[in-house]
């Protein structure tokens, strides 16, 4: 890294710090930003620089926003009474994505991890079984990963709903559109026969 | 795009501007630079606005330098009469991590290419006849990429500098080390068996 001048080695070393992003892609970033027009690098510098003041946590469903509520909670078209639990924004950003969903979110902002120390409190849980007992909520549905973090918390938040009188669903598991069978692994092979339906 | 808070979109769009950076890599580096210590965001940014006004071009081999004369131009333990040719500061980057090398470089930022419009008036091959012209140099040794470009860009620097009494060499080329032959592409092999030597 003594091969550039320090104000080079200084920007590859922060960029080297980013997920993904090793020594040589590093290098390859900063000869990028040296060559570019200074409008577009120090719009690059600025956005990094304002974002952490300029996003705040949505005070209803946890997401990222940039007032109070997040667009999502403050559309009056969307449906407030079916919840979707995710978690993460974007978690939440793929299923907007796929337009299949209209009602609003719950950023649970993390999932059960008990190994690494990340307890029921540590996640927006309580904020969630609040909104249910505050009534008029119709559907949960749970739509974190189907991981072990993820499958663990579905039934942890199942758990905690139970005693009230909402319905809970999860996403459904299966063969994703457009996969060949063949590459499938046996346990969504399992899930996907487990939920075969009429046709 | 509109599933984030837009300073979030206007960042996830200046990281997509970056070589090799698509949108889902962009969305992943940006929920990382918002989860970041604010100290490592701040850095980061700093580093890329400052890296234009900081970075300069050695007046001598034009390499990256962060004074008049970069490092290897000022170090009196190089050997300034034996020259090392290359396209770009990261090609000269990798011969010096080499170690392979105590000379020092000319930087000709680019290589010839009639196709994009490149021609010898825009890279730095009259500042190298320059330097021959000026005498007391021993050895060029021209290190441009085996491609076309580079061939071309060295088949042209030989040219211009065959009037003068310095010796011009050129990298060789072979079957990279730990390589196996049967990976190895059929020019590199036509190459590695006529530049074969004695054991």
């Amino acid at each position: 890294m003594q091969y550039y001048p320090e104000s080079m080695n200084r920007l590859i070393r922060s960029l080297c710090r980013l997920p993904g992003i090793g020594e040589k892609s590093a290098e390859r970033l900063a000869m990028h930003l040296l060559q570019a027009p200074e409008a577009e690098v120090s719009m690059l510098a600025k956005n990094i620089g304002e974002l952490k003041k300029q996003v705040n946590i949505c005070s209803s469903c946890f997401s990222l926003s940039d007032a109070e509520k997040c667009r999502i909670c403050r559309d009056p078209s969307r449906n407030a009474s079916l919840v979707c639990v995710v978690e993460s924004p974007p978690d939440m950003a793929a299923i907007e994505k796929s337009g299949a969903f209209t009602g609003v979110y719950h950023i649970l902002q993390g999932l059960l991890s008990p190994m690494d120390g990340i307890g029921p409190s540590d996640i927006r849980i309580a904020e969630l079984v609040e909104k249910v007992v505050a009534g008029s909520l119709r559907e949960i549905i749970i739509a974190t990963a189907t991981n072990i973090e993820g499958e663990a918390t579905a039934a942890y938040i199942m758990n905690q709903l139970k005693p009230f009188a909402v319905k809970i669903t999860r996403i459904a598991s299966g063969v994703p559109m457009g996969g060949e069978l063949k590459y499938v692994d046996q346990v969504t092979l399992k899930k996907a026969l487990e939920a075969r339906y009429d046709i």
